[in-house]
């Protein structure tokens, strides 16, 4: 028997609380990290995989993502997950919640979630977990149970159901959320049973709440105003949910979480406006811990890029201009953002067309993980490599209760990795992004930079572009418990 | 003829810019002071009144009043305005709405307000204006002319109204407001329309939104909650709108405003958690006009206090707890608070009778503007003489348009003063306050310094607890044109 | 006998409190205001002045005056305040200090300070006051006396004096201030003694310390480097001093003051570094009592304006640069200074001459208080006319002692007051400011707004570009108690 | 051969990035860390050391040290970093230069620092680098060789040498300094001098000044107002140098360090007003690189516990109180500070003896580096021991130059360790100490935390309370360019 069942040689590796790749041999076993070392002889493995002086980063935690939002559950945890690999991500947190879309259906979560799982098993191409989002007061005393015993420690709150459906085109929101009561007092007493979750189970990790921040009365009053304007329609989008729709959210989240003392999330910023609100509310409430995400698209795409190009970058909150694109990602220097997540969902043509207003928002984009951070990150602007593991991996991970065993190449963790070809360049198409969505608004960028290879607990799963093994992710039952110095009995 | 209609001889008058009670005599022809002199001889007066070496104020603005809310305008106008008179004001401007209450309907305000004035017209026994809540979309495009035409320059928003009636006894605010669409949305459009109105007009004086901060989507919550918790009426009201609800639309009255770039006035503050949150949007948007209101009761009543003595205390927001009175008594110091108002609303006994959720909010307190600040500020805390006159007279006529024709001793302006005797002590009674209210909060409590007599425009209205003139106020139109020096023609 | 002894009518009067100048006459007795009113005959007094519906300020108070700086105090006494009352002024505050210039001679105050006041005593043509500097060990104690016996109510120190004379020519500090120890221990010691002084007599008035906010350490450095730069002289002195001296000044100054619990002025600040740091410390210690002055020059000139024209302009601080000229006027917009003066110094062209080092540093203004604040900030800016009586008139007597006697043209007040001749327009020349100064930096400076007629103390002593009436100053013996409500005996 | 010459196994290894121990071992080659594995057998060792599942930390980086300052450097260089050793520090940063004590004289660096390394090779125990003061006007020049060829990243400047001899009981601060110019004008060409160098040799690690923050002209009027006071010694020296000096001192260097753009280290903060200025100044200028240090004994002592026990805790800045310590103990967990070091000066009793002010200031702390933190942080207030080797080692090591060589337990980093008795307690005694200084403060202190056994690149050095290795201490030569990643060739 060898010593290790897999060893990764010539890897420069990013290892945690160090600046710069080291030179190192990584021995894998059961799945795990057994050691890391200067040299591990080939020989001493079943099975080597060399990196080839290649970097080696642990694999990605994509922590924003829609399985079975507007598909079967089934179907988009095998299809999307496997577009997660091409990116390097080898972990997925997925929203789910009860009313229109995903199940289209409410009730107790202690009888949906099984089937949620249920549906799931066997079929993800990386682990995966559950955000939950608690829709109905009922669901409210859900809490403890989804803590304690679910393996859920992260909860939602939609900032915009309060008067408007998901694509805008609705303001019936009670039938969209199937809700009794989806406003501020529905949001204060979850905070209020997430914070009581926190104080009882929190030295097993951290239990949180994350906020989707824009203001649907302001929303319904701006759409009535852009409809004449006559702009091109994801102008028009940017306009119809304006940046300070986030601002104003972030200031009522920022109230309203001092007030519970609970520990929030701030999804998908995609503004000037809300990266400067953000300052603001750590400034007023420094005792609250305030975590800050943006997403890829966020990062990468403008209105103007996509005009012309259809509805495909309808997204909530909209894709914005060139100024919040540069005020995202001095963000991301400063450290105001702690991570960052693509919001994948998959949303085929047929539900976009060509009308803007039923046209649903989100789009697939986590096959770019690390691809768009080392591109426009670290080739444009210089972003060190040890942040961009931080924002795509050990910090959702942290933030989330998987940390470390995913999100660290570390002794006891989970082999969870991926070989980085770091000057490769490819022009983005579906097809490389081996997602179900036909089309992707990524399409024609140029991105430089991309996983050649990613494991998964020991696993190939991913090798030059292709899958090379079926379907293995488990469910990520939070917080992992096992911890990188319990090693092998 | 005499060189002077009335002269005011004795008098330690407080005048605009100093500090200090000036020795001084006031000479007045034609409703207008024409002279401060050392001395003036009562012979060169047609009526001569001896202040004895009192103080003498001018006359108090309450900028916070209800003209005809729950009783037919007609009879508030005569009746409250006589006990304004009890308490040195000499100038009241009430709110006004279409909507339940008031009038009980709706429509355009270039077919209500006038109505309005007719009723009033005649029976006022001082001064009045309106402040207008803009409910409906239609209204909106009534600003202009209000501004330009009707004499108004400030306006209202309940942010309360988003979800709950008056009373907080229902839920059906759209029925109650009769309303359109009476949320964020509707406020965001309503600042932009004035601060246009400003931009527009402003060079006539100052125009501004005033804004009930409280958060309906809270209250209902914990209305709920304390439905069960079998505390007092009063303590039970005040947690069923706790502080922190005041403090969360302080802070979205923040953002709006900082957006739509609006000058405001934030109204009733009511608790520390307000004033603190009052200083944090300060500190956010240094640029903004923010002016802040407190009223006699929320400095001078607890709920403890009101312990057993019925619903008569039902206000909105409610009457708080001692570190609340404390809080605001700093607040009034160090200068947060620009003035004082008594929210004046005669609510017969049959609107509040026995039940707390059915019974209606507001009670009645002009007759005590001068004398609570005199007692609990003066005498209790060492509040300065001209911060007295600042707070209940100069600063509200300088937000509203008044100044200086209103809310100073000048040559020239109108001669509405009131001389006050500042060592007489009454305990409160109904009768005391000249109000057609039949019970008082304020019922027992000592209040020491009391106005002896009251002048509006030259005419000595009330003297030693008397009503002495027929009703003669008149509208006041503002901005106010005449200036201080344009005086005889 | 006449009611009046002088009555000035047809006045656009600038009253405490109101923002537009009030149509009055004003009646005079006694030297003091006995009547405000919109009509005074001439008749009722001995002597008439027509102010043809002219602006009329209250007199003029420079705060910031060096009487004997460089000349015997009998002689600048006598001129210097001429050249007063050309600009409106009619009180000045002369700083004076033991060691070099001035008398040069150290010594308790006890026995200089009646040697100064009998040296200046029937000279001065305004009434004036002393500030004075403690520079010995054994001066403050004196302190206490000062202040309840002597009059004096406003101390200062020099913070550049640590390692410079004044003129920056010798470090040996020592010598020129004949001081034991003038260092921030004995500032520190002193701000305990004013404090102190400020807690026992404070209910009198404020007992504060001005400072002088630059660094010597800094400044020999900078001296050294800019000796061989081969700039234009006055842009050498700028760079030699450069603003963040000032800037470190201040900063010692909010703490130091801040543990000593003393009122501050912050004198002659002159760039856009110290109006930045008087934000950082008024934020940093809000409790503070922190007044700001810059000067008229600071104000009107830069150092490209003065280049080839010698070294008259030659001043501590310096004059600097445009940018800071823009500064110092957004500050006294926003209310972050509180007071103007001149900084007069009369420096004869004997003390200027050629070599910059060697030059002393300052020069006379004081004529051109109310002009250059109508010139530069009403003409050419906007300021208005109540914040132009409050920064040259108003403010520095409520600072220093002496309002409302001086400051406020109101009952019971010295009848100080100048009439202003609005668009009259003058180049100045050293001619027209009545000064013993050969020269001036605002040479050729077009200024628009001119006093007229300056009366003190009810007599009309400057008209029409002619000193009229002998010298009649008074000394101000701080605070001055007499109160305007106390009038005729 | 065997695969490591060294194999430490059964460790609770301490690893960068991670919270809580690691069950490893560490394979040991050519004195730096070949692997880390969840095994490795002894057998593949020349040597193993079994850590018996005790903690593993990296070895300390004690970074504020004083070789040389009161004895020979070759004396201190053998005996102090012996007891470092004790302390389970492997690296120390001693300051060095020119003037009183030390080597005596004054001269450039290029000449004596080679001659100050002469004096310590071969006799440390631990790695050594120095940090280097410029005094002189001519040294400054020095400081791009210091950088650039010397080894040398960080500098000092004591604030307090203005006008202070060390001990306090001088004033002729240039006999004592052998400088020329030793005030804000040297400090600020420093400063200048340092900036240039770090973004001229930056990218090889971050250049830095340390300042020692105390104002000598306050202690000055402090120390002749406490002399007469009676107070017990080390009370009357805390009284002579106020807390209020340290914050004035913040405040200074914060408006000089961000004039001149450089990094700076505030040393040895040892009370609550040194933390608050400290948020201060972080807020003013935000984008400046601040790092904090506090020490050993201001984190354990007060002046109260060292009463009656002699000079021996005299020490700049002094012992404080109790609430001194608590708030250091906050910003330790706060993250305001973030290093600990023990400033350590061997300060032999005969230069302490009786007189408060003769009396040297100083003593040795270094053996109780990690022990303190054990003991008052982790046992007393439950300091994370991730937090405690970031305090001990890895941010120094960050701060300086050294890491990851130093500072972290990776491959390819030196195998600096130590060995953990978590619940050891021992009660101080200098012989525990291992130093030549005959006395403690510390004595009679109950400890609970101890190295068992400390390892200097990968030879065991001290154990069970001996050393047990000839020393082998190598001059650190900053910034350190070997990276982990550099193995074996």
């Amino acid at each position: 028997m060898s010593r290790y069942d897999t060893v990764v040689t010539n890897a420069r590796a990013m290892l945690p609380g160090l600046t710069d790749p080291a030179a190192v041999s990584i021995g894998i076993r059961d799945g795990r990290i057994a050691a890391i070392a200067d040299e591990i002889a080939s020989s001493e493995a079943d099975q080597g995989v060399d990196a080839a002086g290649r970097l080696v980063f642990p694999g990605g935690v994509d922590s924003h993502f829609h399985i079975g939002i507007y598909r079967p559950v089934e179907q988009d945890a095998a299809s999307e997950t496997e577009s997660s690999l091409v990116g390097g991500a080898t972990s997925v947190i997925s929203y789910f919640r009860t009313g229109s879309h995903y199940l289209n259906k409410t009730g107790p979560y202690r009888e949906i979630l099984p089937k949620v799982l249920e549906k799931t098993q066997g079929r993800a191409h990386t682990d995966y977990g559950y955000h939950i989002a608690p829709m109905t007061t009922a669901q409210l005393d859900e809490i403890d149970w989804l803590v304690s015993e679910a393996g859920i420690n992260s909860f939602k709150y939609y900032m915009f159901y309060k008067g408007l459906n998901l694509a805008a085109s609705s303001t019936d929101a009670a039938a969209y959320t199937m809700s009794d009561s989806y406003d501020f007092g529905h949001l204060f007493a979850m905070m209020e049973k997430i914070a009581e979750a926190d104080r009882k189970y929190g030295d097993r990790g951290r239990i949180s709440l994350s906020l989707h921040c824009e203001s649907a009365e302001l929303i319904k009053l701006f759409i009535e105003r852009v409809k004449s304007l006559g702009l091109p329609p994801l102008e028009t989008y940017h306009r119809a949910r304006p940046p300070f729709t986030e601002r104003l959210s972030i200031h009522e989240a920022g109230v309203l979480a001092s007030e519970a003392g609970v520990r929030v999330n701030l999804l998908h910023l995609s503004s000037a406006d809300a990266v400067k609100a953000v300052g603001q509310i750590r400034g007023l409430y420094p005792e609250l811990d305030i975590r800050v995400e943006t997403t890829l698209h966020h990062l990468s795409l403008t209105y103007d890029m996509l005009e012309g190009k259809g509805l495909g970058g309808k997204v909530n909150p909209p894709i914005r201009a060139r100024e919040d694109v540069d005020a995202l990602w001095r963000a991301v220097f400063d450290g105001t953002i702690q991570w960052i997540a693509s919001d994948h969902a998959c949303c085929l043509e047929e539900l976009k067309q060509d009308d803007l207003w039923p046209a649903q928002p989100g789009f697939g984009g986590t096959a770019l993980l690390y691809p768009v951070l080392l591109s426009e990150g670290h080739h444009k602007r210089g972003l060190p490599f040890d942040r961009i593991v931080e924002l795509a991996s050990s910090n959702p991970a942290k933030a989330y209760g998987l940390y470390p065993v995913k999100g660290a190449l570390a002794v006891g963790a989970d082999a969870d990795l991926t070989v980085i070809d770091l000057d490769r360049e490819l022009e983005v198409t579906p097809t490389l992004l081996h997602s179900a969505q036909e089309y992707t608004p990524f399409q024609g960028v140029k991105v430089k930079g991309w996983p050649a290879l990613t494991m998964l607990r020991g696993t190939v799963v991913y090798r030059d572009g292709e899958l090379v093994a079926p379907a293995s992710g488990e469910f990520l039952k939070r917080p992992l418990s096992r911890r990188p110095q319990a090693v092998r009995s």
